[in-house]
């Protein structure tokens, strides 16, 4: 074959549903010298990602690790390790991440109760109330909390909490929300929790936090049927994660260097902190936004400060204008998914890519393009 | 909590089981600026990944691409889309990666038929003859090419063959040979093979590089039931992978940046050339083992280049090596596992780490802390 170049990523500015910017230090860290998955300075590090990850989810959970895979490999996790053959489980569907745990749940050998929403609208708790009260013995409740397709945030507690009337574990995808906003394990008592990196911890896209409460560990260490993943079996895991150290699979180092470095910068900056910035770069945005003539989709006073979904106006090229953001101005914004699908477009402002400057140069970039097209 | 130092990894030299050393440029290249995973340059570079996948595998197969997941997920990978519940399967065991592969497919609902082999030997033509002779309708021959945890290399193209005169898929794990040995995928009639970025393709661990025939995609395409795995489902992954470029998963940017990297270099030095350093170093490393009246372990005429256990010696503390050549040089090598535990230690001499300055300086270190030893 003819020999190939070295690839030469061309600069862009991240702005759409993730990944977005990492955090130059974070970069860093991914060009370190790598040790082995057993190097006592290795273990070190993977104790106190730990401790970090506890710190920004929230929790005492003592099974609080990054997962070898991206944020659906975590929804995996959480499904495979927690839903055996026939369990009634209940998910939240309001977009395309409520879809996906759907399917994987099915996957896992569940009867799915889906409590759907209109995309861009969050699942009330009376709809999961309703859903409940239909099933016997629900073995989990699973909602996205922020959904990326769309830019709701969906309120936990009160669902938390029918789940738990219920006898049902709580399950929450907080992939977008993680690092931008409020997550709070404990105080809304979840029992499984799946994350990603490339969202508000601004590292690459290669790893899932993930955090199961003693109640969720309980269940997955006394199961009737085996795991059926191997690569994901919290019961082989924990012995690689936990005091063992015993070797499961090679843990991807440089990915962990990364979580370690991005966890580091939110800590240091502050949870309440960045979680102000998150929603002062939102608002900003969204005043931007209201001057430009155009409106954010999601459901109003439920919007999302990390991801947000903007109405494309009538007449306006949807996929032309993020074409023209991407090679003229080097933006990447996201595309609406599913029923959203040539509606709306998505712009991210989370973690790193969160920031004054970045809303500034983005709402020029509309503004300029979209005047051009009503010229 | 109180804060967290940057993590600042010591130096190693990293000659155990994998990770082995990355080259510079590729750990360069982990730091380069992110890309969107559905940006054309980022296609373009999944382009350029596959073609190059292709020439190291040697195989024309389309469905090669690496998946978002170390080693242990591209054996599942495998099996969950090759596998279904009943199906007949026939796993050669000689070692730890056997043994989880037989783990894995029966997680898949495969009734397995065990070909065992003394851990350090290789699994004989003869003996999966006799297994296949006793099933009636065999799905998938599984035999692990380099044994990582032993050093032994299972010729494959016989073995590959009574498979394919028996009806069955044949499937290999080539974790730690590709790119430091002969891999050749569509001589030897390969349907499915998995493979690693952290031992001779000189990358950090994060992905594992996949390929599946036309045959084994028909398999795939066509089954009763669901892939049991979401994430690892190669009638969805196809859609990203593929012309339709449909959104999946989040594919981890920095180490697709590694893997294309690690993959030039290979492709740079030549698969012949490649082979012949690793052959060299291999025997240089022989040598001088037995004027240290060491040697290695596994069948003689099946050992493995990039992997060598080698006998502990009577007498001497197996753990206790290590931990010196760890603490006072820097150098990381493998302890045993499962029989071989505390017998042998593996020392890896893959990819970037293959070099004849790597072999002197393990082999100074290790006659230095033997004759302190013995004195």
């Amino acid at each position: 074959m003819t020999p190939v170049e070295a690839f030469q990523p061309p600069s862009r500015l991240l702005l759409g549903p993730g990944p977005s910017m990492a955090a130059p230090s974070v970069l860093e860290a991914m060009a370190k010298p790598l040790l082995g998955h057993l190097d006592p300075a290795f273990v070190g590090m993977m104790e106190e990602i730990k401790t970090m990850l506890r710190a920004v989810f929230q929790t005492e959970n003592r099974m609080t690790f990054p997962v070898s895979g991206t944020g659906s490999a975590g929804m995996e996790f959480c499904c495979v390790n927690l839903i055996e053959p026939g369990d009634e489980v209940v998910i939240g569907v309001n977009g395309v991440f409520g879809g996906r745990m759907a399917d994987v749940a099915a996957r896992c050998g569940a009867k799915v109760t889906r409590v759907e929403a209109e995309w861009g609208r969050i699942i009330e708790p009376g709809q999961i109330a309703t859903a409940l009260a239909g099933i016997k013995k629900p073995k989990l409740v699973a909602v996205v909390h922020a959904e990326t397709s769309t830019g709701a945030l969906t309120p936990i507690p009160e669902i938390s909490r029918l789940a738990r009337d219920a006898g049902a574990l709580m399950l929450i995808d907080t992939v977008t929300s993680l690092g931008g906003c409020p997550v709070e394990l404990d105080a809304w008592g979840i029992d499984a929790v799946y994350s990603g990196t490339q969202k508000c911890l601004s590292a690459p896209p290669g790893l899932s936090p993930v955090s199961l409460s003693d109640r969720a560990l309980e269940v997955a260490t006394h199961r009737t049927h085996k795991v059926q993943s191997w690569y994901l079996d919290v019961n082989l895991l924990a012995s690689y994660w936990g005091a063992e150290r015993v070797y499961h699979h090679t843990a991807p180092i440089s990915m962990n260097y990364a979580l370690h470095e991005g966890l580091r910068l939110v800590l240091e900056e502050g949870l309440e902190a960045r979680f102000a910035r998150h929603e002062r770069n939102y608002l900003a945005l969204k005043n931007g936004l209201e001057t430009l003539g155009l409106e954010i989709a999601s459901q109003p006073g439920h919007q999302l400060w990390q991801l947000n979904s903007v109405t494309v106006p009538e007449g306006v090229d949807e996929a032309a204008v993020r074409a023209r953001l991407l090679a003229d101005f080097g933006i990447e914004i996201g595309a609406g998914l599913g029923p959203l699908k040539g509606k709306v477009w998505r712009i991210g402002l989370m973690g790193e890519s969160s920031s004054a400057d970045n809303v500034e140069i983005v709402l020029n970039a509309l503004g300029q393009i979209l005047s051009e097209n009503t010229n």
